[in-house]
């Protein structure tokens, strides 16, 4: 396996993540077989920990099933609204937070918290590693359907319980996300929430810091 | 912006997320400025719930700071290592899990769960959706580095504890993932702990369901 990419290799890369945008308007074309398998084999391609892939991938096209996860998403939103004091409440109202039923296909990504058994490598000290992992896999499923041309929006605004019922999930299997798929006319230059003015952009040297939490630059 | 990606940069990205490894074995060669900016600046590209970005990077070069947290992992691993039976135990003592002190760098990725206050747009229904995003900005780090060519390897072997009082992370902050991260003389074919034997990969179709868990394909 070859250690280096080429620049235009790189580049495709810098700019798939640079693009790669939550999508929230989409056309109702139905994405191919062929397409949506590589898709869902690059988020199987996700590190693991110890190598558990404790991630499922719920492929939900039926209306009816959307319909009611549509409903518990209007529930949370009605209660999200309610948070945001005066004009903000206004303004998070004003925003299309989902595509649940515009777009071509749901996908909700799981975690099996029990996957191989209790002990798993990795996990020992730290026990969300197994949440990590699968979302990794939604990562890396994003950035592949960018670089298809695919749109994909994560809908964060529903309770998980009500979600894992709707999934019909086993005990010890709890979602991850629920991601509405499809193609799109455009995708955004920036960030919605960027562009809307909902929070600003934080600077790049005000993340960064060295040996510690607050540390300097010291070479 | 463009929605398609022709086919050669299609497959720069699939290749780049087939070639990810963790890497345990590190060369000391320094990473320049200019790599090590691009793929901070790709970290901090990754979703954010609300476009909160609470992400924080902390470069830890300083070998006394990389002792501390190697004397960490190594009291986290030998507890684990007593957690597997029989020859698994000896198999789980076999392994290299990390390269603490021989990679050129190590970056403590973190997640600040106050940034922007205690509303934030999309974690109203799953407060956890903060962390998941700074998971995010993880995996575009080792997707980008790994198409410039240096390897990134996570220890989650570490109590977050231990490992937020060694970065001295204030409250309100927690650590999400621990990397190793620099040049490498190889990037394995496939993930380490599939060829040693540890686990057997899932096949593709066993991860698939259709409107709910365990659904089968209807049309």
């Amino acid at each position: 396996m070859n250690n280096g990419f080429n620049e235009k290799e790189r580049e495709a890369v810098y700019r798939v993540i640079r693009e790669r945008r939550d999508v929230r308007r989409f056309k109702s074309d139905p994405i191919p077989e062929a397409v949506l398998g590589r898709i869902l084999i690059a988020a199987m391609q996700a590190p693991s920990v110890g190598y558990s892939q404790p991630w499922n991938f719920i492929l939900v096209k039926d209306l009816e099933v959307r319909r009611k996860v549509k409903e518990a998403f209007s529930r949370a939103n009605e209660e999200a609204q309610k948070m945001f004091e005066g004009g903000r409440g206004e303004k998070y109202a004003s925003l299309k937070l989902e595509g649940i039923l515009d777009s071509a296909l749901n996908i909700c990504v799981t975690c099996d918290r029990k996957r191989f058994g209790p002990v798993v490598l990795g996990r020992t000290a730290q026990p969300d590693m197994d949440l990590y992992s699968a979302v990794c896999a939604v990562q890396n499923l994003w950035l592949s359907a960018r670089c298809e041309g695919v749109g994909v929006g994560w809908v964060s605004i529903i309770k998980p319980e009500e979600l894992a019922a709707l999934m019909q999930l086993p005990e010890g299997v709890v979602p991850i996300a629920y991601l509405c798929v499809g193609y799109t006319d455009a995708f955004a230059p920036e960030p919605e929430l960027k562009t809307a003015g909902w929070l600003p952009q934080v600077p790049f040297a005000d993340l960064i810091y060295h040996d510690g939490w607050g540390g300097k630059k010291t070479d």
